[in-house]
C-alpha cells in the first residue's frame, strides 16, 4: 500500500531537480503546497512558467533579459570600450549588485573543460572576438572563477585575443573584504601575495 | 535601471513564500528555473497544480488522499479499535514510515490555542467523538506535540472523551533513540524520568 498519494510523490520528484532542494525539503515543499490555497498554487505555477516564457538571452552580451538587447547593452552611459567577461549570465547580476562597473558585458556560457567536453566552439568565443573591433572595445576583463578550469579559460582567452591588439586583465585575486588570514586557504593567501600593489 | 527581469523578480518573491525558501534560495531557484528548459519548467508547475487539485482530505480522517476514504480509513486489515489522534494531516506519514501502529488514524487540524483564536470547535474534535461508538474504537492514542499547547490539547480531549468509556493514552517522551543524555534538553530528561518503566 502506498499511502503518500502518487500526485505528491510526483511532485517531489520535480522539486527535487531544484538545486539546493534535497529529499527532505522536496518532501516538505511538496506537502506544504497540496495543502496550500488552490490559487497560491496556480500563481506560483503560472509565475514560473511566465518567467521560463518571458525571460531570454540578450542577442549581444548573454545576459537575462525580457528584451535584446539587454538594458546594458542598450545604455549609452556604459562604456563600449570596456567589457567584462562573465562565465554565467547569473554572474552579471552579482556585479551590477557591487554597483561600481560601468562597462559592458559578455557571457561566455561556462568555461573549457576538455574532460566534460567543453572546448572553445561550445562557449561564445567567436562571439566575444566579433565585439571587439565592431564595438570598440579596448580592455577585456575577464571575470571567471578561481579554479584550474577558470584559470586555464582565462589564459587560452589572453591568447587567443592578443592579435587583436585588445588590452586583456583578470580581476584580482586575494583576501574577501573584512575577512582574516586566518580563514584563507593556502591558495587564497598565495595569491593575495602575488598579487600585492604597492601603498 | 532594473537590471534584473521583472518576470524572475515575480517569481523569486512567489518562491519565497515558501516554507524554508529564504531570499537568497528564492533568488537561486528563480534564476536556475528561467534558464532551464521550457519542458521542465512546465512539466514542474503542471505538477504542482496537478497535486493540489488531486489531493484532497480523507473525509473520515482528514489524511492527505486522491479518493476517499483513505487507503488505511479503507484497508480491512486495520484496526479499527485503535484511533491514533494527529494534529497534521503529515503526521500519519511520519508514523506509516515508522511502520509499527496497525491501527487508524484522526486528524485534529491543529491544536487548542486560545491566545491565536483556535477554540474546540475550530478543531475536529465532534467528529472523533462521533467516530467512537460508531467504528467501535476502544483505545485513543494522543499523539500530538510536547509542548504547553500540545499538552493543553492532550489533557482538554482526555477529560472530554473521558463519558465515552474509551481509553485514552499518550505516546511516550522521553530520550530520543540513538541519543545520549548530553543532547537532551531539561524538559526531554525530566519526562524521560517520569516516564520510567520497569525492566
Amino acid at each position: 500500500m502506498t499511502l503518500v498519494p502518487e500526485a505528491i510523490l510526483l511532485l517531489q520528484s520535480e522539486l527535487g531537480k531544484l538545486p539546493g532542494i534535497g529529499p527532505r525539503s522536496a518532501e516538505r515543499l511538496a506537502l506544504h503546497l497540496v495543502q496550500s490555497e488552490s490559487d497560491v498554487v496556480r500563481r506560483l505555477a503560472e509565475s514560473m512558467v511566465a518567467a521560463r516564457a518571458r525571460v531570454q538571452s540578450c542577442g549581444i552580451c548573454g545576459a537575462l533579459t525580457e528584451k535584446t538587447p539587454c538594458p546594458v547593452c542598450a545604455a549609452p552611459t556604459r562604456e563600449s570600450a570596456l567589457l567584462c567577461v562573465v562565465e554565467r549570465a547569473v554572474d552579471i547580476l552579482s556585479l551590477e549588485k557591487a554597483g561600481n562597473f560601468k562597462g559592458r558585458y559578455h557571457v561566455l556560457g561556462g568555461r573549457l573543460s576538455p574532460l566534460n567536453g567543453v572546448e572553445p566552439e561550445d562557449l561564445r568565443i567567436a562571439e566575444l572576438e566579433r565585439r571587439v573591433p565592431a564595438e570598440g572595445v579596448r580592455e577585456i576583463i575577464l571575470a571567471l572563477a578561481t579554479d584550474v578550469e577558470g584559470d586555464a579559460t582565462s589564459h587560452y582567452l589572453a591568447r587567443r585575443l592578443a592579435p587583436s591588439g585588445v588590452r586583456v586583465t583578470r580581476i584580482a585575486h586575494g583576501l574577501p573584504a573584512g575577512s582574516g588570514l586566518e580563514f584563507a586557504d593556502e591558495l587564497t593567501l598565495n595569491r593575495a601575495l602575488e598579487g600585492r600593489r604597492e601603498l
